[in-house]
């Protein structure tokens, strides 16, 4: 069952990406249920997306489809009859597919059924256990140790019965039909980094490409962490062939350092160009390489399917102390850090989706720009950088090297060298070639031109 | 001519092994003869070692194998006549090889025959002459010192005659005709370390394989240095085809540092395996490159065999003061060191034996380990290193990569993978495609399943 | 148009070089004419020449020879008639291809066509306008300060009428028709380290070659740089078959480190010959990559010839205050310096010249030193230098490495290991298969014999 809705609002600054967060924030996702769809219909207010539902006990590879979870209700009664765990506060007081419970029970048989955070007294700590019959409540330590003895009324209004699971996607077709493919999950209760920040950003990121477009098509899933990614692969069999570069999307809004991680083929062209972004960004980044725990990356990455799919984040998961606890709200992240995100992801999408090979149709010696007005005249003490992007192009195109092949070995920013391989383009100089798309860049080979093409013709 | 002993008694903790040792050391052994023939009668005892004759006058390859060597007395007498260097105190005084020599001569003369350390002056310096008609005493600098002049009565009772080289071999079948194997030199008159620690380690590594068994066949070479290396490769002509892994066994019983030197590959997987246990072993260790000077290794890496065997030894040989003179003493070497070496040994034997390739049977998504009982439940902040092994070994297991390869790019120890792999082989998940055995492994390349295997198929 | 002129007296010493350079100081070279004549002229005292002329509105590749340019007067008069700058002072004055120009202006229009340099206002600037109708004068700082308002006799009597563009060959054929090519400019006008020190040290490269011999044929072009190298190309379609090694020399006569840009290529064989050699020459070096900008391997390494041509200097191009100004002059080079240069690029020549593979005709275990004289005899505590190059060559010399391998891996000099292996081919224990000319090394790869020939062969 699919439905389309048609979108105007724009989110394009990190004010705009913020709001939309702050819309989506109340919002008790689960894995399942109205949750993920009211998300997915406030996003589908700003880009157009197609909504998916898979049902309970469809078998999704070696998965299957578990039964929808609504929550209405959850709280604790201490023996004075005060509620002192209300799930009306914070949806995070209830751990995520909780069996329904109407009993009164003493503390001691309860205290099994919390769970608190020991580093961080005050939040309330985020759980699961979709896959288990369990229950629990979660909460500050400190209301922890407030508890007195005694009889408890423990409530958790639940159903968990068949339904189905839903997924949201966006795509714009391109001048090619290879994609680029973005994902983020929209399963989190009401967490700000993790990961309505990511939600904001492939909105975005989907808003840009509308308006800019790009020659590869773009796919954006929004979909429930682990299952949901699972389920798209089984409906989407023939993705291997078509995904040409892709980002898993989380944790852009807070200040930390960016954090580029590696595809599992390490050397894909998203792997290359996020890296050479960063590296010309001019602020604090790190690159780690593939690992098989993390975001949806696992999945997209499996070996059956191995797609070149990293993942962009500012601080990785775990590594602030406010992850998967009620201190990851809207203070936490930040307008501006949310643009720099967006900023520099706009930039690695230009990048896998501008990437050429040219061929330099005068490469016997070098050519005389001079006289094309395309070299400085009378000379100080040294070339200009686009002098330098020219020379560096005219030198490496044989065919056999991309643009960021390029942009790396001379130590500039990809866009330089673009704009100095079109300008000799226009001038004669140059011929496009190919694109990476379709290329071996995308296996991680090269496969240009036989350089032996110019040393065997005739000059 | 070849002849069987069988073995029954147990060398498998650092005190036997030393014990060993200690039975071993007063033989005056050298390329040659008696001693080498009562040693391998000794650890024959322990092991059952198949030896082998090579006459007097053999070609191995460019070398024939000379005299045998008999020594039976050696002395000096000062002219006083009193006995100033005495063989039967010390076995190191006559230079091995040594011509029969019975003469009175003065010191001036008898002084190019004198050899002494001057870095320690206590010490007897370890000299011989194999392929040169010589003969010499070797002494400690402050007995030299003491010499005085006029005539000494020189004495040495040596002979050569026509006899043979002697080598021992162990050989245990596994369920591969692929072998494993160790070779420790046995030519060494009264040395500790260099080389009665490398004889005790193969012992026991030869006792522990009969216990423990190994799927690769096992050959141990009990060689005189050099010409023994080189007459055991004459005699086995189709080891090249056989041997997939090996070890030069030296100098284990010193305190310092594991070192092992990469064999003339430099890629083999028993390098990779070496270096994998050192850096897991928790121990002060240096990995070194090939060179062609050391031990045997020489022998069996030469061009024509380029075999992939490294050398295994604590410090190396010149590197510790007491190396090659009779400071080399059964004090010198400890068991808990013995115990250590014969520990690390056994693990880079059981990777080399162990290391396998697994096929992921479920690679579309993670597979659902939760319901196998292979995934921890409700989670805290991270996974347990036994879960991170499991989605290693899945996400990496296309066939292309060993568990060694697994283990390297996780930064695991090998056998935390393999028993996440056994496990995940029971339930269903792996199957277990080859072992290193025959495996282009063994010539540093990787052949394994395509990848694409999983791509085009039917999901 | 050619001529041949014979030529007698020996460059082979710094002091001669410096000496050479001395004499060719004062002459007015640029890009055509006059001054790079007489230069070529004086070289051929020393080493034969061939003189090509390239005639004006000659199409070479993309470029078209300009006019030849002629100079023979130019200065500047005050208004009180004082000659304030004056070409017969010093050439660097005038600007390069300056059109004629006799005329009387205000300081404030003159001053558009004066250039300074700020940072050193007491030297003269170097400036060229090759391909615009210009005119120029460089002066010092100082003077221009020193400039008072008024009316200016301007003077420059050149002419620009056609002619030819003028480059010398040097060309001595060795034993194999493959060649080592050397290139220097000789477009400079009075400046000694850009580029005489140049043009001094090919001058003495070509009269060692004629002593020394080489078995490689020697090529040197003497080029007006940037056209005239363009020129040489054109008229040389076949040179991407016969130049296996190449240099451009420049900068040789100061006294900063050595520096090594590496080719296109990046790992030629003159390449890693060169680093190499600066490894083993025991003062501070530099190994920099291929960039495209610099001296005529920018030529040389354009994509449709990608000759494996690096580039020798000292201190490079721009990093030294002096560079393109009348600060570069014979005070500033120093015979001493010069003459390490020479040494370095003889002994690069002699790499890249006698490089070879060898097969070991002994492979199956070490062959027997000792009985050929070749290892030393009773072992003090390690082996010599030549004992370990014997070693080396030895169990490296299986058809897949050259001499330069094996000392690269040895970390020995090159020519320890060349004198090594003569010895062991003299033995007969080596022969001698092949020389890098002609084969893969060229390529950067090797396919050599395969291994395997020992490995199946009946031992």
């Amino acid at each position: 069952m699919t439905q389309s809705i048609q979108a105007p609002e724009t989110v394009a600054t990190g004010e705009q990406m913020h709001r939309l967060m702050a819309e989506l924030y109340p919002i008790c996702r689960s894995l399942t249920g109205d949750g993920v769809r009211k998300t997915l219909e406030i996003v589908a207010r700003h880009i157009p997306l197609e909504i998916h539902e898979v049902r309970s006990g469809t078998r999704v590879f070696d998965w299957t489809v578990p039964r929808e979870w609504r929550i209405y209700d959850a709280y604790l009664r201490n023996p004075q009859g005060d509620t002192v765990v209300d799930f009306r506060k914070h949806n995070l007081h209830v751990m995520s597919y909780s069996v329904p419970v109407r009993r009164r029970m003493a503390l001691a048989e309860l205290r099994p059924h919390l769970f608190t955070s020991d580093a961080h007294p005050d939040w309330i700590p985020y759980r699961t256990s979709y896959y288990g019959e369990n229950w629990g409540f979660c909460l500050a330590q400190t209301v922890y140790d407030s508890l007195e003895e005694g009889e408890y009324e423990v409530v958790i209004d639940s159903e968990l019965k068949d339904g189905s699971l839903t997924y949201g996607e966006f795509f714009l077709r391109g001048e090619e039909s290879e994609e680029i493919f973005l994902s983020t999950h929209v399963c989190h209760p009401s967490m700000a980094n993790d990961n309505l920040s990511g939600i904001a950003l492939a909105t975005a990121l989907a808003g840009h490409a509308e308006t800019a477009g790009y020659r590869h098509s773009l796919r954006i899933a929004f979909v429930p962490g682990c299952l949901g990614a699972i389920a798209w692969l089984a409906a989407n069999p023939g993705c291997s062939d078509r995904i040409r570069h892709g980002l898993v999307l989380t944790g852009a809004g807070d200040g930390g350092p960016f954090t580029y991680k590696r595809s599992r083929r390490g050397n894909a062209v998203v792997d290359r160009a996020a890296e050479h972004v960063l590296r010309h960004a001019g602020m604090p980044y790190n690159v780690v390489d593939f690992t098989p725990y993390g975001y949806d990356e696992r999945q997209y990455c499996s070996p059956g399917f191995d797609l070149p799919v990293g993942c962009f984040s500012r601080t990785p998961y775990g590594k602030y102390p406010q992850y998967h606890t009620s201190g990851d709200d809207l203070e936490f992240v930040r307008p501006e850090y949310l643009e720099q995100s967006l900023k520099v992801c706009r930039t690695i999408l230009d990048v896998v989706d501008r990437d050429s090979r040219w061929l330099n149709l005068s490469p016997y010696g070098e050519p005389q720009l001079g006289k094309r007005g395309l070299y400085r005249g009378t000379g100080g003490p040294g070339p200009r950088a686009r002098d330098m992007a020219r020379l560096w192009i005219l030198n490496s195109s044989d065919g056999t090297r991309s643009a960021m092949d390029i942009a790396e070995r001379a130590g500039m920013p990809f866009e330089v060298i673009v704009e100095a391989a079109e300008e000799l383009c226009a001038a004669g100089l140059l011929r496009r070639v190919s694109d990476s798309v379709g290329c071996a860049d995308t296996q991680g080979k090269s496969h240009g031109l036989p350089k032996a093409e110019y040393l065997h013709s005739d000059i």
